[in-house]
């Protein structure tokens, strides 16, 4: 049984190895960076591999029918807007994930991307190593008296809002579909996070932070119409998927005034992201590492071979995205 | 009556024109930055006044004996280090101070120099710009996993422990010598924050916060034995007075590797810091701004002069630091 791990934004593979050769499986392994459709097509062309393993290379509809016994096709995250799910169902070939492995991660990113900003870090150590050791232009917030709005709300939406109501005392307003099912707008959900629409946390919303899947519904979120709603110039984080929000429409929300900047560390055009967008002063941008730490990483790599491993023996897999047996 | 104040990090002095105003006081300006001692004491020889205001200017022996009548020195701030206050109680003016106005901010600031270090927003943002995106070389931490240890335990220490423990779920240690008098090492104090000796905080902290004033006996408090005794390569930072740290100990141990990293709000030798410490890339480098917000400046300037304009009264101030009708 063969074993094709598709990219591996990690420097060795020797989690995902070990874990394959005690069980007598070969792993292979494509370029560390996510290569494109195509190149990913020939690769799965070339190994005709048992097992797919992918973090963020596009697995196609192509690359799932050609193998001749794929078995499974195993996210190396959470997000599975890169894989071609029917494809897989229809051959009954399993679509894994590894959830929430990194909820403290993605919400400790983003809530670093918040204080940054709102404490103008990056600013004024840029200005210091400049030379300049000049105070008197700060415009800096007590996190305490401002309203940060939290869309999705998750595993990690749920952590984000807890680290800025119970540690900040900020005023946090929180989203989402189920929410808005099952409780009454203004209904306090935790101490301090209170359930609203997204129009009241566009209108009232200081900082918004994305903490939700891209789907067909929440492509381009994010739109001009979007944010011609925000009321106080709010600063804007996404620390979720690229396409959640229109980069066109972002630059000109900055460049207008609208939004006060951004903290991104998704964006739409990755892994070569417009330098439009992250090249700006008003935007603070790291490339799709929120959910790292080594303790993420390591739990990670592992739990996905894992269930790679599990399936090529005839058992479930433990984090199931598809149901291929019915 | 006049007041003089000596330097004030703010672009203008409406809130202290207006109250100085209403109560029938002349306000005079040094400049913006603070001065050398010579020159403050040049300017108060010039305006004879009965009032002084200072944040960041020295005002010494020389300064506080020479005008006629000089009823008051009142720091912008809540630190006394850069006042001789002894020459003011000989000659019974009163010191004030605004205790508590900046507790919450020059918290949010340690926490955000801390989690931008442990997310690398600034390496990864300075990469991005570049038109790097490699997410490949991050080694970040989750902060559930680490132990921060917190020197100093008076508002703001309290306030840095709880956001890190209650929103964060990090492991805080907190020393101080009225906690290790009051309590018994090991206990909580809150939950999840737990009385260490500073000797298990070099032991055991992933990172050291100082929240604690600068006097004779915590001069340079960290230099080479301190860093000598620390195990885990913490990263440092200081958000209170520059003294605190041997410049020349901390660059020797970030070349040796004995300390991951710093985030200095506070620098010996404002405001010309030496570049060798706030210019490196381990180095997170704010110009003394851990106390400012909108919010925490208006506040600052009000009660500063509002207690000025009481001690010009005859009334006692709010916040003495000295007792000068004893």
């Amino acid at each position: 049984m063969k074993v094709l791990i598709t990219d591996h934004p990690w420097p060795d593979l020797e989690i995902e190895q070990s874990i394959c050769s005690s069980a007598g499986y070969e792993l292979v392994a494509g370029p560390i960076e996510a290569a494109s459709e195509q190149v990913i097509n020939a690769l799965v062309a070339e190994h005709d591999p048992n097992a797919i393993m992918c973090c963020w290379a596009p697995v196609s509809e192509q690359a799932i029918k050609s193998p001749h016994d794929l078995r499974v096709v195993a996210r190396l995250g959470v997000g599975l807007d890169n894989i071609a799910i029917p494809a897989a169902t229809a051959r009954a070939a399993w679509v894994t994930n590894v959830p929430d492995y990194c909820v403290e991660e993605a919400s400790d990113h983003a809530v670093a991307m918040l204080l940054s900003s709102w404490r103008g870090i990056q600013h004024f150590d840029r200005e210091s190593k400049q030379g300049l050791w000049n105070s008197a232009s700060a415009r800096l917030s007590r996190v305490r008296n401002m309203t940060v709005g939290v869309i999705g709300y998750g595993g990690i939406g749920r952590v984000t809002a807890r680290k800025l109501s119970q540690g900040f005392g900020a005023r946090v307003l929180v989203s989402s579909p189920s929410l808005l099912r099952d409780h009454v707008i203004g209904s306090e959900v935790a101490p301090g996070v209170v359930v609203a629409t997204t129009e009241v946390i566009q209108h009232e919303a200081d900082a918004i932070l994305l903490h939700l899947p891209l789907t067909e519904k929440t492509h381009h979120l994010v739109d001009d119409a979007f944010i011609a709603q925000c009321r106080r110039k709010p600063f804007l984080i996404n620390v979720s998927r690229g396409g959640l929000i229109d980069n066109d429409a972002l630059i000109r929300a900055l460049d207008g005034g609208l939004l006060s900047g951004a903290g991104l560390d998704v964006v739409e055009g990755e892994p070569s992201p417009p330098l439009a967008v992250i090249g700006r002063a008003d935007v603070i941008a790291t490339p799709h590492i929120a959910f790292s730490s080594d303790a993420s990483l390591a739990e990670l790599r592992r739990r996905c071979t894992e269930d790679v491993v599990r399936v090529l023996r005839g058992e479930s897999p433990l984090h199931p995205c598809n149901a291929p047996r019915d």
